[in-house]
């Protein structure tokens, strides 16, 4: 009488799949198989200490009653998160649909057009409501937008201090992110209330908050003068929905705007995910880090998006990085995009309207009433002073379902949103014991702050306004997409696997997902119980000792294990310890995050094999001796091998006193079989968002949980709201991250169990052997480990075929969408390589199919090495096919349009067809486009 | 501070677009066109009496609260409904997928080819369970499926007995509905319990259930034989679930087989919807009723969907029809088909033999406990005998939480299902008084009841069993078909507007989607607070006294209708008035429904202008005086007009002593400004699935409430659990019919409120007219009332052209194909038209697509006509165009590809291309094939 077993459903290959392609792969089981890929001296043999698998109802059942032990209170707190309505249908076709969810982020721009222009459509809004020129795809939250605005200003200062000042008002969380951001790289923090105190003389940098965290709104010009003539840049995190109805920061000079849009109807989720936003003036758009949309051309001179300047992000310049950021929050961004697109101009100033007249009328309430609000210009937040009673009047109000802010002994803080009613503000001033108030309030603003430009007057945000035709907006975009829905993303090192509904579903849940961050204890029990779980499970997968899941990407997750070996060796008088060991091998973000906890970076060779240079290890550790931090690696490499010398390497490294970091990229292929925290490392980042099962988003939410051995759990990241008590670093702007998304690991581990998650291991070497095995004679499997086997993903060496033909990792990597398939990973780690990583989800059939096409593809290339179809001329070269080309009317190419269309195996009903043909995409880095361009840019 | 108006995103067109499509009408307000259109005899000019429209927000709170009066207890309860798990890939993928709940009925079959192979999918899984030659394509619930079994043997039966023998064990529900349908076709039903009583000599039916209500498995060979030695064919009711164990009933002679697929993953919803079914032997498959999907070939050869036999159905043979059925439950069938798609046979074999084991270990547990069971072989059901203590038992597993079926006073039924647990047999038993019970179970079913034979062997039921292949089928498929999301679907009488997302979205919650029908009233108060308002609303609309929502599509609705006048009349001693006045206009429904009322019909001819002819009707009218029963008029009429004569026409109705029946299907032309319960009408059948909101589905669930004026309020109908108490008649198998979906209508009405109601109906006669304008002089507009105007709805006459040129209505259908749009209604109700209904949710950007459309369309007709393009072979002919036809490498058409793929104002990006050419149906027809071709036929 046993449940159906979801591990079934997420493993693409059943059991007569499994033994078909053992065969191939020349292995009884899959137990001999991990046995003989894995080296024994990192093998663990135990059973994971989990809970027995549920089944999916049996999991929404426990989740229905963590969810059910948080409160739902009507939030007022604000500082950064407020109450919002996500429209109906947005949230059902976008963020509940997997044409969105599960799409990767959009490096082949032929085949995400849809989420490009939703993107767009985003920076589109942030710099028209900024007043400034360009705005990137989106940043992980305010608090990193505002670190990362605080580098930039250092990068494009002329002044030569180390000074940068934060107003007082600002976010206290933003204070904590950018306090821990600057102290490793010797950036000092003066945090200034300057409505009395005065400028330093010298800074490079100067961070206001408009409105402030109190709810100002202050006139800045004077300030921005002020830092403009010390060679200062100006940082002004904005407030969105205010800016509709305030003076744009670009209007009077400001530099960079950060901030968040949550606001725009992506739920608060505890803390996140939503997606923040930097936006820089003209000349400095070539320095602002992070994604960034562009528009350039396709083969046919149309208009088409693609993401810009790449040459500058930190896998290209790794060690050389500023910035470590390397995703964005794209599916939150498209939805605060298309908030926008769906109330327009109009639609949006009158939210803001409404949300100022709600807190023009409680301030008018409190007032009437005798309480002292202070006398400033502001939009939706006041504050109000109470001697003595603050704490008494949040109590009363919490009584009353509404969370307040407790500032301070005396003060207390009401922010009002788009959900605030009447009824709200009646709780309110009953909690302040002030009468029920129905004068008159004045609602209008200073002259000197109001805003009087137009904004949003691309016709995209006024044209999809009913729900029919946004509901068309959204399908039309998706359908330009290719994301896991259509079929197989064989990415290396980016493991795009199942991301089940039961996952997905207690995402949207209101008892997660409108929780504030700050809200009381007593409202967050089940959020806390579910994080405590899912830690101690992480905990016990890895082998570490704690782990925390503050971090909002994998970078970030980095971030926070490079600071606390940092702390550790200053805690052990060792400060000065600073070299990070790294392998040529090593994703370029390592380094740049190492640059960022303020190491130095030296790299440490690689061999023929692919494998971590133990020699050249013995070097650099000798010469570094003594200032050596750390190693950082990848296991298994980014080689996707298992290599045998991890434990050695660990060795090493610890007896020159120094600490391994193991990158936790590659966990799909350990899991069950190998625990890190277990075979020599002290510290990995983990990636929520692939091994884990939260969706890509087309390249955001992510979750990058750090997990660390005992010694490092003190230094582990804290409290934002609290960071200057506890002494941890801050590094997202909220204590669990992105928590409204940790349902879906959670309800990961919870259904797959120790025998699902191991066997999802063991199937995912198993495939990835699997392709190895069919493709080796086709293509060169470029390394291998113990007995010619990889791990869970195998790259496969183009170069020679290249050499000889001059088809290149593109071509093939554009004619595998006419094959109906996204491309492998291109030239990483090897440059001129594909990187496949089937993973576990994928079935027997769609591994078949893949295979297949690269097969076909291999005799195509042959036909051009051959001289029977041109260089310059070819199914390859052209690729992808787009409908419009292969039927034009005329056909001027040396091979019928059936074999451009249609190569082996596709079927035409239903063949997926890009929107665009091949992009330029130096074209579009030359001319700089990133705004929506001109409806009659795409007319013929 | 206003909160945002839902109509606001509900009606397409804004401000600026009104004001623009007055203009081209003439007109200065929209008041001043419905003065115009409307005639003053039936306008309505108060305001109708509903609460003020709420927001989103508001709404969803209100329905939260409804929903949260209702209580989701564990069903034993059984009798036909159980608990079941919809896999969430289902739920998320297409109940809540626009792409397949949005999709009209597949008569434009190379636009359906996804949902038609879904239901070929469903048809497939009923044949191979049943052992049948040839199901269709679902019923609307298992007690309708069993009338219209029982009526197809009487035609197939060489019997002329008037006999219908139902054995005793048959669902309750199942024989009120067969009650009521026999009645008036004077079918004379006999209940036996044939355990103990004998058959008569002279039958023509027979109808068993397999497993009973009682739960009991009997073998029915003998029963079989002895009905086939009299002439008389067998229908069996059985449970597809217990199929997968039981021997299925083709396998021992069994003529006909009808039931439910509830329980293949569809909740249960209070009752409904859910896909019934019904399956015929070889033979008999061209007298099946209903929808049937067939598979045929397109222009070029290839296997291609559609619907299979529609010469036979009712629209086509009106008072000829043996069946008013006119929709299928196609949303409910593809969840039910995609079920056995996702679970296999294995899958589904496992679920039944988990279900069989736990009630066959609740049965020893009850009588290890001394608790009497029936001693029969069973499958999921057993009954216990406490005497005297029935209602305490049930009583005391109510307190647990679990529902049990009260039999009488002696005897508990209880039921298990896939949802049934250890904890629930552990309730059970408590309430029963026995022992926890853990010994063994004896599961093995006799050998004589025992299936032996293979079943859902086809590769499609073999092959989506990981939840990444199932997601990509589901995808895949949607994609073939074009629904609402895609673009306007501008179907006359058939009203495609939006179905929002806040209407759709309480649909899924547990609280509405998890109660059985025959539930405790202390666990349904939500539920049926929220349809006593639904009721009253819709009574307000109409301005009738009464409704009931019980029928469960328009069809059922006006028989109701027709059986409450018919009751009425037989009230008064006038049961022998028989004669239905139907205009020759109408829809072929109305005099289908009115035979199966047991009407006669009488046609009355309409005149030059479309409308009624009253002389004609003065004539029908003296000729059938004495035997008048009613008369059946639709309004605004099926021509689209606003009649000026319907307040004359009614008058004279009742001056003959008939009753008059408004045909509600085109009450979107109505709402607000005329109420047929006002205006002269005794009762009406409403479409809550085209003027208020629900779903087509692709065909089906529907909801056709009946309203009626107080004098026919008595003659509703009743509870089909008490029908025979309360004397009224069963339409559907449960009281409140398709229940589950009325949170649609619900949330419509109360989003809109009066003023969204009354503009709603004013936008979408506002945009007919601007069609009617803007095409009038390329295509003669046909009909039309007042000063020219039509109603909600134009025809296009292509006579003339067709005529000229050869272009036909088809040629015109399929190539808006090409230009993206859906075809409007095909020559109904003049043949060799189009009708055209563009809803008030088109906005006039797509309303300006459309009509270009239409204008290009015309010049490509002259084109034809002018001898450029041969008449066999045009752009028209050859339409649809696929992606396949225009890139293919031989064009041996006389127009460019690029005329053929992009006609004007396509643009190639994002262009939908059906997946196959024009469909044969007539080959279809000739061979007919109805489940899932093999693979092999789709090779090239």
């Amino acid at each position: 009488m046993t449940a159906e077993q979801f591990a079934d459903r997420h493993i693409g290959p059943d059991r007569d799949d499994e033994r078909r392609m053992l065969q191939a792969v020349g292995y009884d089981s899959i137990d001999e198989l991990m046995d003989a890929a894995i080296p024994e001296v990192i093998r663990w043999h135990g059973t994971l200490d989990l809970p027995e698998p549920a089944g999916e109802r049996e999991a929404l059942a426990e989740l229905r009653a963590l969810a059910g032990a948080n409160t739902v209170a009507v939030s007022m707190i604000g500082l950064g998160y407020h109450g919002t309505h996500t429209p109906a249908v947005i949230r059902r076709n976008v963020l509940e649909n997997p044409a969105w969810y599960t799409a990767y982020t959009p490096y082949q721009p032929e085949i995400s057009q849809g989420r490009l222009e939703a993107l767009l459509n985003f920076q589109t809004m942030v710099t028209d409501l900024t007043g400034l020129a360009t705005a990137n795809a989106s940043m992980l939250d305010e608090g990193t937008a505002a670190a990362e605005a605080m580098t930039l200003a250092r990068r494009a200062s002329r002044s030569k201090s180390p000074v940068y000042v934060v107003d007082a008002d600002t976010l206290p969380q933003t204070i904590a992110v950018i306090g821990s951001r600057a102290e490793p790289l010797g950036i000092e923090v003066r945090v200034l209330d300057l409505d009395v105190e005065e400028l330093p003389a010298e800074f490079f940098g100067l961070h206001l908050q408009y409105p402030g965290a109190s709810g100002a709104v202050r006139e800045h010009r004077g300030l921005v003068q002020a830092a403009h003539a010390v060679g200062a840049l100006v940082t002004v995190a904005a407030d969105l929905l205010a800016l509709t109805l305030l003076r744009p920061p670009g209007e009077i000079g400001v530099d960079i705007a950060a901030g968040t849009t949550q606001r725009f109807g992506v739920p608060m989720g505890f803390g996140g995910p939503h997606a923040g936003y930097l936006a820089v003036r003209s000349g400095l758009e070539r320095m602002l880090p992070g994604r960034l949309v562009g528009v350039s051309r396709d083969a046919d001179g149309n208009p088409a998006y693609r993401l810009a300047l790449q040459t500058r992000e930190q896998h290209i310049r790794r060690e050389k990085a500023t910035s470590n950021i390397c995703t964005a929050q794209v599916l939150l961004a498209v939805m605060a995009g298309m908030y926008a697109v769906y109330h327009g101009p109009d639609g949006l100033r009158a939210i803001a309207r409404r949300t100022r007249e709600m807190a023009a009328r409680l301030a008018a309430g409190l007032r009437a009433g005798g309480v002292s609000v202070a006398d400033v210009a502001f939009f939706d937040t006041v504050t109000a002073t109470v001697p003595g009673r603050a704490a008494e009047v949040v109590a009363a109000a919490a009584q009353r379902n509404v969370n307040l802010r407790l500032v301070d002994a005396d003060r207390v803080g009401i922010s009002c949103d788009e959900t605030t009613t009447v009824a709200h503000l009646q709780a309110v001033w009953a909690a302040f014991g002030v009468p029920v108030f129905d004068g008159d309030a004045d609602v209008a603003l200073p002259a000197a702050l109001r805003r009087e430009s137009d904004f949003l007057t691309h016709p995209v945000f006024r044209s999809h306004h009913s729900e029919t035709a946004m509901l068309r907006y959204l399908r039309r975009l998706a359908d330009f997409d290719y994301a896991l829905d259509r079929g197989m993303i064989p990415l290396g090192s980016c493991t795009m696997k199942l991301n089940a509904t039961t996952e997905m579903e207690p995402v949207t849940w209101p008892e997660f997902a409108h929780i504030h961050p700050f809200a009381p204890e007593s409202q967050t029990a089940g959020y806390r119980e579910m994080i405590a779980q899912l830690e101690a499970w992480l905990a016990e997968v890895t082998g570490y000792d704690a782990v925390s899941v503050q971090p909002n990407a994998g970078s970030q997750g980095e971030l926070a294990g490079l600071l606390a070996i940092r702390a550790y060796h200053a805690s052990r008088g060792a400060g000065h310890r600073d070299v990070c060991l790294i392998p040529s091998s090593a994703h370029g973000t390592n380094a740049a995050s190492a640059v960022m906890a303020g190491m130095r970076v030296v790299v440490v060779g690689c061999d023929a094999d692919g494998n971590v240079d133990l020699v050249d290890l013995d070097a650099k550790i000798d010469k570094h001796r003594d200032d050596l931090a750390a190693i950082m690696v990848t296991y298994p490499s980014t080689h996707g091998v298992y290599e045998t010398g991890i434990a050695s390497l660990c060795a090493k490294v610890h007896d020159a006193g120094g600490q391994v970091y193991v990158d936790g990229a590659n966990l799909n292929a350990l899991v069950g079989f190998a625990k890190p925290g277990r075979f020599g490392a002290d510290v990995s980042h983990l990636n929520l968002h692939k091994t884990f099962c939260i969706p890509h988003g087309g390249g955001g939410p992510g979750v990058g949980p750090v997990a660390v051995r005992a010694h490092l759990a003190p230094f582990l990241p804290g409290d934002p709201g609290a960071a200057h008590v506890d002494g941890r670093p801050a590094i997202s702007a909220a204590k669990y991250g992105s928590a409204g998304i940790l349902p879906i690991p959670w309800a990961y581990l919870r259904m797959m169990g120790a025998s699902g998650l191991t066997r999802a291991t063991g199937v995912a070497v198993l495939a990835a052997n699997y392709v190895a095995a069919r493709l080796r004679e086709h293509f060169p499997v470029l390394y291998a480990g113990n007995k010619g086997l990889v791990a869970h993903e195998c790259i496969l060496d183009l170069r020679p075929v290249t050499k000889a033909t001059g088809v290149s990792v593109d071509d093939v990597a554009k004619r595998l969408i006419d094959y109906g398939f996204h491309a492998p990973t291109m030239s990483f780690p090897v440059a001129g390589t594909l990187m496949v990583e089937p993973t576990e989800s994928e079935d027997l059939a769609e591994l078949d199919r893949f295979c297949d096409a690269m097969i076909a593809i291999r005799a195509e290339i042959d036909k051009v090495g051959s001289g029977e179809w041109p260089a310059g001329d070819n199914p390859l070269s052209n690729a992808p096919h787009t409908a419009a080309m292969v039927s034009a009317d005329e056909w001027p190419h040396p091979y019928p349009r059936s074999v451009g269309a249609y190569p082996a195996g596709v079927r035409p009903a239903g063949r997926y067809w890009p929107p665009v043909r091949r992009i330029d995409g130096a074209y579009g880095d030359r001319n700089l486009v990133c705004s929506c361009p001109s409806p009659e840019a795409f007319e013929d």
